[in-house]
């Protein structure tokens, strides 16, 4: 059977309306590497009772248990504790920790409040973790436990001293002690295609792959199609997803902008360099989200010039030289107005491709003719003028993540 | 004692490296209003005897549990086999909902497939929760396990259908069942200012308030400050909420932006609308964000006139009449042309306030003078011009929220 994992956060602010556990996505991603499934992730409080509580089940149920938080210095930090609680083992004091926390805070020039010595507390029996980016070490058990092998490995809780540990000192000890076994994935990513039609088309294709994982999901006009199976070959596995793969995106063609996982701006960003083409904006009811999205992609000032954010009528004109008259006889957000300010970006700022978006974001400003929802998107490259409308559903941040969406992929068409 | 409960969200798609559980953020904040506590939070797999593990470990230590997920027609979904097998009741297949089932295929004029009627299938001894927005009901069991007394529901995992559920059929209940206590809550939020110096001066505040719960939370140039307390009395316990919160607005003084969680977004919004002042923005690194962020609040267009996204140079000079021998000279990252940019674009656009960003968000483009994360934001209202120069830690997308956040706490300072 398949080596199987539990990751446990600990700490109340993961309790809170406020705040999630995210470690638990990279260490999933990890594990999967290893070919080692998830099967349970847990959230539990400071408390004693509680963290001896999601250690008993843990270890009843899991082969590897990774622990996140629960570390520092403070009475609520209580890992340490609960865990040595559920394995009926004590708590010891490591007097090498003690003496570099020490030194540690004398280099600062502070003394050392008497609560940090708990950071030199370990599980006994626990191999000890150095954490160079902080004062709390991680702790590597390896425990029989009600006659089953068990790996229990406690890490401190900030990202930034969890995943270099977990990085240097976890990965090449788990990898040694599970069975060889692979995760092959691959991820799809689709524009502007409903889900349930995307599903449709798919479902045929995918359900001859018994042996492959599907999982399909969907955002503002994007979907991603996850593939992932196990095998105890790496390259036969990859093969197998690879497979797959190729028969989606023949199924799909050109709905497909990613086939490696990219994002839909990186893809652009290739393609724009590529025929050495930019690309300007003018945009109203996005306020400059399209602009932005181009722009979150590293070395983007090489085909991205800028543009503006015409939100006002009087910058569609002023900027865009979109006709006053135009704007009074069709309205701001009309076809004939998102043409004319992705001709007039263009020309204005001497680039390949002009692109436009004019819509009613809402959730007022809406109309019988013009409900809320309602989106032109054009795009200009010196010839021809194309122009997209669409009627989005859902909240403001909603339709202009949409509406982006849908310039972004006209974009990647035009160059295609 | 306290009520508590656990949260438990099934579904494999949840232990993938590519998605959270997000229903558990909304649920915790209800529960908390009804004065009960989080405790456990569970994610689990498909596979029944996950399920079943996971149910009886959540009734043996959770007055409530509330479940999302699995409630689906296909084999997949085992949810209400899981809990009926670790409650030891049955399964049973209801009449009406089966007959609504095929009544609602009939209306899409399709043949119903045989795993839906699945959905009709409930734990024994359960109270059906009717689903308005989609196919599977819920369900409400009150039972006994192990001497204790549980209330336990099972909810659909899409949020469009169990919020809607659970607003209407689990509230009241539950406020039914549980003791009176209140959960008072406040939320300060601060601009600009590093945890650090924040928990400082307001840590000797806080201690203070034993029975108070402070949580602390920073993001890039954002902390939250949450204030959180039981009580019986909701007046009293509000009270003391309130005389904590205005102890720390006196210590933070104009560094606290929102006292009831509103964004920074909405008070900018407030404050221009107050003044009748328009703003207008020219931003370079940032791309767009910056009018993204100001015309991401409803209504916005009252105050956000637009502005550019001069990317480039050129567009510097085109749109907000930067000097092309001042970029020569100072070079486009610089106290200069962030000035001037902020002084152009306000009298391009005739607005109250113009708004610039220019910078190096990096990863590349750094040099030694001008390294990556050194962002220049200046702010212009006809009489004088004021610039900020900041040099942000962390990847291209921090610098750029960064810089985003320290322009709206400018145009916010500006107007109060």
């Amino acid at each position: 059977m398949a080596v199987n994992a539990e990751i446990i956060a600990v700490g109340s602010e993961m309790l809170t309306p406020f705040r999630q556990d995210t470690n638990s996505l990279y260490l999933t991603e990890r594990l999967n590497q290893l070919g080692v499934e998830v099967v349970f992730k847990t959230i539990v409080g400071d408390g004693l009772e509680n963290i001896m509580s999601a250690a008993r089940t843990a270890l009843s149920r899991a082969d590897i248990i990774l622990v996140t938080g629960g570390l520092g210095p403070t009475e609520d930090d209580l890992t340490r504790e609960g865990f040595a609680a559920a394995l009926g083992r004590e708590v010891r004091r490591d007097a090498d920790i003690l003496t570099a926390l020490y030194k540690r805070f004398a280099e600062l020039r502070r003394p050392m409040p008497e609560n940090n010595a708990r950071q030199a507390d370990y599980v006994s029996g626990a191999t000890i973790l150095p954490n160079p980016n902080g004062t709390a070490p991680g702790q590597w058990i390896e425990t029989e436990y009600e006659g089953a092998t068990r790996i229990l490995v406690l890490m401190p809780g900030p990202p930034w001293e969890m995943k270099p540990m977990f990085e240097a000192q976890c990965l090449e000890r788990l990898r040694a002690r599970v069975p060889v076994s692979y995760i092959a994935t691959r991820t799809l990513k689709v524009a502007m295609m409903p889900e349930s039609q995307c599903d449709l088309r798919i479902a045929p294709i995918y359900k001859q792959y018994a042996d492959i994982e599907t999982t399909i999901l969907a955002g503002a006009g994007d979907i991603e199609i996850h593939l992932r199976a196990r095998g105890d070959n790496e390259e036969a596995t990859q093969e197998r997803v690879d497979k797959l793969a190729g028969e989606i995106e023949e199924e799909l063609d050109d709905a497909v902008y990613s086939s490696q996982g990219e994002s839909l701006e990186q893809i652009i960003g290739y393609y724009l360099q590529m025929r050495s083409a930019t690309v300007a904006v003018a945009e109203s009811c996005t306020g400059g989200l399209l602009g932005a999205r181009i722009s979150s992609v590293a070395g983007s000032s090489r085909y991205f010039l800028g543009g503006v954010i015409s939100y006002s009528n009087d910058l569609k004109t002023l900027f865009a030289d979109v006709p006053p008259l135009m704007i009074q006889a069709h309205g701001a957000v009309s076809r004939e107005v998102a043409a004319a300010m992705a001709e007039g970006i263009r020309e204005e700022c001497n680039a390949t491709l002009g692109v436009a978006i004019t819509g009613v974001a809402g959730p007022g400003g809406g109309s019988e003719e013009k409900p809320v929802g309602l989106v032109y998107h054009a795009i200009h490259d010196g010839i021809s003028t194309e122009v997209v409308e669409r009627k989005f559903l859902g909240d403001r941040d909603r339709v202009r993540l949409w509406a982006t969406q849908q310039a972004l992929d006209m974009i990647r068409r035009k160059l295609m």
